[in-house]
């Protein structure tokens, strides 16, 4: 789905018009990176976290060449889903 | 980040009523489930995809009686940053 099809189906399930719920979602991605990007959890109601996590630098070996590197340390966003959600995903 | 202060974000930003932001933030939350639950990946344009893995059944042996069992397939929602938000989380 891309985010014009979700725009469409924001707007089709609120009644609001397109450019409106593009405007907010545009809001919604800015703030939310906005916090993420300062190390903060952004929590969606019903839905899940928005967290970073931060992992470790650690040795690689190349596995043909056999070279040593450093994989430097690096933040990276995990989605933590919510347990409703966790729980309708497995539901046979 | 609550919820609560992610919609009051969104708001001042957009100068739209709280009301209307959260009206538009539980239908973003419906849609993207509803998708998300039919195995199709949602993208949101300057952020990431979110999108449903499948991670297989696997053995499991109990650490400290031995037991074997298995861990059932389970399905599970994960985030994929795209690479600007990717570049800006670990710019120095």
């Amino acid at each position: 789905m891309t985010t014009k099809e979700l725009i469409a189906g924001i707007a089709q399930e609120t009644g609001m018009r397109k450019a409106d719920v593009a405007r907010m979602l545009n809001a919604t991605v800015e703030v939310t990176t906005h916090h993420l990007l300062e190390g903060h959890s952004v929590q969606i109601q019903n839905f899940g976290m928005l967290e970073v996590k931060t992992k470790n630098e650690r040795a690689y070996v190349h596995p043909r060449t056999g070279v040593r590197s450093v994989v430097p340390e690096k933040r990276q966003i995990s989605f933590k889903q919510n347990p409703a959600l966790k729980e309708a995903l497995n539901r046979k």
